[in-house]
């Protein structure tokens, strides 16, 4: 490998640890406090569980370690897509199970949950371990999408992990890899395997996070680096004055990214999915909503402009949402073929036109047509709209630019409309961790084998606190049943971790509604400029603006 | 302004001078070295530019300061499109009059060279300095693309100067607005005007470069960032392992910034437009070189990797080029008119097929359709094709995806392919200048004060040993005139600075193209990560790998 000079320097880095954690594996002892309760739907979810429901909150302190001693074996996986820091957790671990015995061994299974039902997998020495400290990615192990959920994936998996001697599973993954964590916990109590499971909170989209996990890993670095490259593009919007930047971000469930994208570098617009489908709002409000500031602009002189648009948008439109679900209808099964068998887009339109209500036809006739032929052309295996095809970033420019031709028409707009697009997301994803990731995982894998010593199982490695600096944090555990609910899911109800939406009367999002009026007409961009791992601490130990605002720091 | 931490923390960096120039402005005198001479049609040449040829080459010296005393108003202009690192070219310059004397004035014409012909300034003082130190953008005057080269012009700016006090203008641009600079200097020259015109070398593609010229500014910011983030999809993509990325970067006229972004990532994959234009290599020649890593490569068992184009990478295909300039002719003047009369795409094809050459219409037949009708239907006001509307990155992947299909049919190819697109440009164009461009702008316009005082005009600032640490660089100037030569110019011979392609016998070519093999086939990915300002000099201070292999360092 060849080894850039910010990877060699970043090998020197030490992770900074929560203070209890900081005296040697000897020195932390563990505090029970209370029960718990998932946060809703008590009875189902206990009874799903009955070996893990309800156990105690725990939380380590400095103190005399009073674990087992016994070897342990624990595998690792990542799980899901990628998010900076997952090598850090890993390094983490690694770390605190060698302080704790140099017999102990950690086994990489590759390629995420298939490394586990395939029983492939890679044991961790220093040499391989040292080569991927404070480094960003994934391919120390791999990942994989694979979902661990079925009686015979679990079996599989117990029987693998028998066969390696395992004591423990550790899974580095998001809301769905957590939920599997705490129902193969559940297996492998309930068939008394010994095996204990721990989940460590993963994703870069932020919407794993809930009143004990302040933050997942990695959504730190991957915004700063958008956050970088959007305030690179607003200085160049800035500069030339007579682009609209049109830049599309991760995160389909939720728009936490976008929002703290927005925080981060104050553009003319930022969409919030969430605020969308609160609000009801329809395409043409939202057109008109970007209008408004492309237009206000514009009379100050301001043919630019900035709008942060995020990836999942249009599925919070309900009627966009009413429209896909009334053309999957209307192709399902052999309505397909027919569909086909017509000549021309002409035909194919008429078509379309006839099966819809006019409601939902209303809205597709809004469409640019590249998109309406999207719509019918490119869909999945089950025959649906692939609607994460759609160039969310291009409709709403697309859209705009219509509505600005109708106001230059009627003289209320007189400016100029140029549009560039841009989606960041696998730039992010990758990045070497900030140093506060760098130290959050680290200080989450060491935690995790400290949960994994003291016997937990069906736990997620918690580190609380982490808006102050790395010294206060608290480091612990909580049961990842306490953050279930039940929910529908493809036809089912299902115990599931809830995920996080963005809070409309959150902290951050009211910051982000006080100020955006203010932001839609003038230039207040910010320029967050390139993650830095050294130098002033107000510069290379900055968490997010949305944590700092959820804190009230 | 809503400051962020790393701007505020810019503010306090001190850019480093060239030891000559660290004494202060007292003591810093000159020493004229021989005549120069153009580099090619010095008969031409000289009898243009009668008052400013052969001149003599300029170095500074640490000594006693002999230049004349007189009061400077200096106007500034920035030309053309963005680089990091112009706002400390302003910033040096200002500190160079300011320390000279306090009466001396800097005056920034906003919008480029527009603000010459429009008389539309501002004057610098302390407060508007500091707020735009080692930041990125060029948002502190704006910039512009209008040409100053007529004789109509350069009298308005003679006037405007006069109308100010003007002693002087400082042209920060490219290699077309520096030719611009030598053609107003003669002028100002030729009619007595004593205004002196000095010019400075930017821009991020990297193709303002000569014997004299060592990096144009920018060029190593804009690099740096593009090679953050594809160093970060690398990451992704060897982590993910499932998709082929093609990545555009900026550069249509050379590809200097494509080879730089190579030397910092090591992709599998990259096309230099200056080799394929030499090599008279054709699109599926092209298409078969990438199709043969993604074989290779799958062969292995690694279905993903990265390959960087280009923006400009038709124009230098040949057969590329001729099939635009017979599309050209096909639909000149009223023949566009027939020619959208067709009423379907099928009659347009085979209108096209009759109409084009039989080895331009099998060019043309390669292309998807969807390329195939952007070259017919989006043209320019004169009718032209708009070859840089052309998405190079998406033409390659639909072209290396239709060959896979073949070789699968063939049985020599059974990996998967899916690719995802990328284009970086305006990313980087803004950047924080990194610690290299800070100093290296803070320089050229702290040197361009210095040219001004002893009295040089029509020359280019120009500082030199720079792959060494700064204290070693070589401050003075340089005749634009010597970089000058006659080439056809929209059907006239102008005289123009030469551009800097690749050349395929440089260090850095040489350098990639013996590893190339390698890297296609193997993951040898580099992972750069963002700039650093502040830590390990090493990690900090270091300019582009392209320079380092030209200097042999």
């Amino acid at each position: 490998m060849n080894l850039s000079p910010l990877q060699k320097a970043r090998y020197e880095y030490s992770p900074k640890l929560p203070g209890m954690l900081r005296n040697g594996v000897a020195e932390i002892c563990v505090q029970e406090g209370a029960d718990t309760q998932s946060v809703a739907d008590q009875d189902k979810i206990k009874a799903l569980f009955p070996n893990t429901y309800g156990k105690k909150e725990i939380t380590f302190v400095k103190g005399a370690n009073t674990a087992p001693q016994k070897k342990q074996v624990v595998g690792v996986i990542l799980s899901g897509g990628q998010a900076p820091g997952g090598h850090n957790v890993i390094t983490g671990l690694y770390d605190a199970l060698k302080a704790a015995s140099k017999d102990n061994e950690l086994l990489g299974f590759k390629g995420g949950p298939d490394g586990l039902l395939k029983n492939d997998y890679v044991t961790f020495d220093d040499a391989f371990i040292d080569a991927f400290r404070n480094t960003g990615g994934f391919d120390i192990i791999g990942s994989g999408r694979t979902k661990l959920e079925t009686k015979e994936q679990f079996a599989t998996v117990a029987e693998n992990a028998k066969v390696n001697g395992l004591t423990a599973i550790v899974i580095i993954g998001g809301d769905d890899s957590n939920t599997n964590a705490a129902t193969l916990a559940e297996y492998m109590a309930a068939n008394n395997t010994g095996i204990q499971v721990i989940g460590c909170p993963k994703t870069i989209d932020g919407d794993l996070k809930n009143e004990d996990i302040e933050a997942s890993f990695g959504f730190d670095t991957a915004t700063k680096t958008y956050s970088e490259v959007i305030g690179n593009i607003e200085r160049d919007a800035n500069s030339a004055k007579k682009y609209w930047h049109f830049v599309k971000v991760m995160g389909r469930s939720a728009s936490h990214v976008a929002l703290e994208c927005a925080l981060e570098t104050q553009p003319n617009i930022c969409l919030i999915g969430e605020e969308v489908k609160e609000k009801k709002m329809t395409l043409s409000q939202i057109t008109s909503y970007i209008a408004d500031s492309v237009e206000k602009r514009a009379a100050n002189g301001d043919n630019f402009g900035v709008a942060i648009i995020p990836e999942g948008i249009v599925e919070f439109v309900p009627e966009f949402s009413v429209l896909i679900a009334e053309i999957n209808e209307l192709l399902a099964g052999e309505k397909t073929d027919a569909f086909n068998a017509l000549p021309s887009w002409n035909d194919k339109y008429e078509f379309i036109k006839k099966g819809l209500t006019a409601e939902s036809f209303a809205v597709f006739d809004l469409l640019p047509q590249g998109i309406q032929q999207q719509l019918f052309l490119e869909r999945d295996p089950h025959g649906n709209v692939q609607v994460s095809l759609i160039e969310s970033e291009k409709l709403f420019s697309e859209l705009v630019k219509g509505e600005l031709a109708k106001r230059k028409a009627a003289g209320t707009y007189k400016g100029k409309f140029s549009a560039l697009h841009h989606f960041f997301g696998y730039e992010g994803r990758c990045a070497f961790p900030s140093n506060f990731d760098a130290d959050y995982c680290y200080s989450l894998g060491y935690n995790a084998f400290m949960l994994i010593s003291y016997g937990y199982t069906g736990y997620l490695s918690k580190v609380s606190n982490i808006s102050k600096p790395a010294e206060e944090w608290v480091a612990g555990g909580m049961p990842i049943t306490k953050m279930m609910n039940m929910e529908r899911r493809n036809g089912e109800d299902k115990p599931v971790i809830r995920k996080a939406l963005v809070e409309l009367d959150g902290a951050p999002f009211k910051f982000f509604a006080a100020n955006r009026e203010k932001w839609a007409v003038e230039t207040a961009y910010t320029y967050p400029g390139a993650i830095q791992y050294y130098g002033p601490s107000e510069v290379c130990d900055i968490t997010t603006r949305t944590l700092a605002l959820e804190k009230g720091c």
